[in-house]
């Protein structure tokens, strides 16, 4: 059962028909479930619970300060990529010995923030970066705390922009040349080598891929035991699939279940996992208002007023998000396209799609729109930024106010 | 000859090196020229000097106030799409009665701004549009002027997504439904029929689609005016094309000869253009810094600091954009794709592009950036985003301030 479900014919959060946020929030704007967004963090903790274990919440996939604070009360870590996300982990109260900090383009201001704050680990995803980072952490006089994100090389069957792991990606160290870095890593007086970590690619809906990195993990881990190296973090990254249409991902359970013999197999080290669409992903959806109805052609059109502005999955990755009407309905059926309005044919939110007719003023929610949502939107078309609300336990409150005209020439200076 | 050219070995703009501009105003950053945006404005506005002509700038292409004033100074419209658009353009000094408002979703709130502000047209995209402008109109007790966009039906040859004359795209009235939509408008004391639209796609780099569609238009203007209906406006649009990588686009001049033969039969009429990447795009460059260089198998990346979020282009349309040095070198080249920092494989600027080697620091400028870039940039990853800085006559001067960590979390209520 997900956290939006139709109660005496409205569609609702938390007890909170999504229509009366509408009416008072106004659209578009994104609306979040506490249950569902701490429930996914303790779904997978607990498919973890006999073994160390620490789930970092994947930041960039929704970055509002009330969410991460939720993952924070929880004890959970977070799992970062810029300055900026560690800005906002620490504000939400993020403990820094918490943090992992991944991506192939670390900044040197970056690094020094991230040392300063004592963070947990460093996903290091080349042989560069590994002597910026020495340099950096010896400017700085500390050590910093490394893993080297390793590519092995295993195909995730996802969305090629998405895929991360395959060794023509931009991604990771590759395989084989990973115990070289090692050694050199250990040898360095400024780094001290803590982690192994590997990420392969995200919205993955089997687990033998996951399995199989690990698997490669393993034996890298061995290879590093033998050389005198040991770890205390084996970071699996993230990327576990969720349903938007027809998908089966695996459950926690399942993915854990897939994971415990390289687990069982290394008691000592500490699972690092990093979920973000997982948790944040089926939490949120976006509220958007019916403008008009038009024809063209064969073609139906419903105008909503929000747009690739707000929601670019649709048309960067072709990706599906479910419609569903504010109020249950029963009027006829129809085949129509969901689409905003910006002055390109790519704006779209949903092509073909069965709906029952609507009318101006009914409210549509884009589902499954808590992951990668927000955090892509812009201010294409000159068009403010959304809302966001957090509902729980039978009341809203607004997490993000919605910009205004003003907020669009911030910082211009004519 | 382009803005944007090597003098001493140095890519300059207006006189100015873009490293020293890197150098002062750090990186990502986008540059724009003042010589080339007026210049292709004017350019276009000689090209129809012996009609009445206004060239309407396409204010969605690249917003940035100082850009919008240029355009007002020069005597030129805007082409707006939107309530925040409208704002910026009259923010700027734009005349409202040089103001057209295209867009399939224009809500009542922005069409009672435009009301207010006495815009010198609205281009209507439906038949329920029709019907809220009236009522709009109605209430605030003024008249509306009006244009129909009808769709030509006309294959602009371009990217699906910026395709929108096709008969089955979400844009504009068919023509067929235009003739009695029109008398229909024309019988409507909330509205005042003033003009004809279309509008058939983006960068297109033919001239006969437009004359096409043009021929269309003069068909549909001359059998309204055997209705009684006499228009004042002939808004053909924009959809001009650049040269990213070894298009041909048309000259002003080309274009304006093969449009000849319909406006010279419509000479009582006001062609209304609406350029925007003809203006903005070979305008601009996004300076980039090199933090990496790293190879995953047979493939070579240069990792930079901008990023998918600066400019999405190449992730969202496949698009090509050249990439410079700043400093001309004569290092070996070498197959390279540049990258962002962005954690997804989709980050990318540039993909199997023969280059220079680089070295970390070095600064590398990404070709025809000024169009569709900024506009749609965002903070995905939290990353802040870049700063703008407009080049004139020797000098140049920061036109957006780069956002700040604090900018991140604006408006955040937790």
């Amino acid at each position: 059962m997900g956290a939006f479900e139709y109660h005496e014919g409205r569609l609702s959060v938390e007890g909170v028909p999504l229509a009366r946020i509408a009416e008072e929030v106004g659209t578009p704007v994104f609306v979040y479930s506490r249950a569902a967004f701490t429930g996914a963090l303790a779904d997978l903790d607990a498919a973890f619970a006999d073994r160390r274990r620490l789930i970092c919440y994947s930041v960039k996939t929704c970055a509002n300060l009330s969410l991460l604070r939720l993952a924070a009360e929880g004890g959970f870590g977070a799992d970062i990529v810029s300055g900026g996300e560690l800005f906002k982990a620490l504000k939400a109260g993020v403990a820094p010995g918490k943090v992992v900090f991944s991506g192939v383009g670390k900044t040197e201001r970056e690094m020094a923030e991230a040392l300063a704050a004592g963070i947990m680990m460093f996903n290091v995803e080349s042989a560069a970066e590994l002597e910026v980072l020495s340099r950096v952490a010896g400017q700085s006089g500390r050590r910093a705390p490394v893993a080297l994100r390793v590519n092995p090389a295993v195909d995730p069957q996802t969305h090629p922009y998405i895929a991360t792991g395959l060794q023509t990606s931009k991604f990771g160290v590759p395989h084989d040349e990973a115990p070289a870095l090692y050694l050199r890593a250990a040898a360095d007086p400024h780094l001290r080598v803590v982690g192994l970590d590997c990420h392969i690619g995200s919205q993955l809906t089997s687990v033998a891929p996951f399995a199989a990195a690990a698997e490669r993990l393993r034996a890298l881990a061995l290879e590093l035991r033998q050389a005198g190296i040991n770890l205390e973090y084996l970071d699996l990254g993230g990327g576990l699939g969720i349903c938007y249409n027809a998908e089966e991902p695996p459950t926690a359970a399942a993915y854990a279940a897939a994971l415990r013999p390289v687990l069982d197999s290394l008691p000592e080290l500490t699972v690092v996992l990093e979920p973000g669409r997982r948790v944040s992903g089926p939490s949120g959806v976006l509220l958007v208002k019916v403008l008009y109805n038009k024809s063209n052609g064969p073609r139906r059109f419903v105008v909503v007023d929000g747009a690739m502005n707000d929601l670019i999955r649709p048309s960067l990755y072709g990706a599906y998000h479910a419609i569903r009407p504010a109020l249950e309905s029963d009027r006829p059926m129809e085949v129509t396209d969901v689409v905003g309005p910006i002055c390109e044919s790519g704006d779209f939110l949903a092509r073909e799609r069965h709906l029952p007719q609507v009318a101006p003023g009914d409210i549509l929610a884009v589902m499954d729109a808590g992951a990668y949502c927000y955090a892509m939107s812009s201010n294409y078309n000159a068009r403010p930024r959304a809302a966001e609300v957090l509902a729980e336990n039978g009341s809203f409150r607004v997490i993000r106010l919605r910009e205004t005209y003003e907020d669009l020439i911030r910082g211009e200076t004519a």
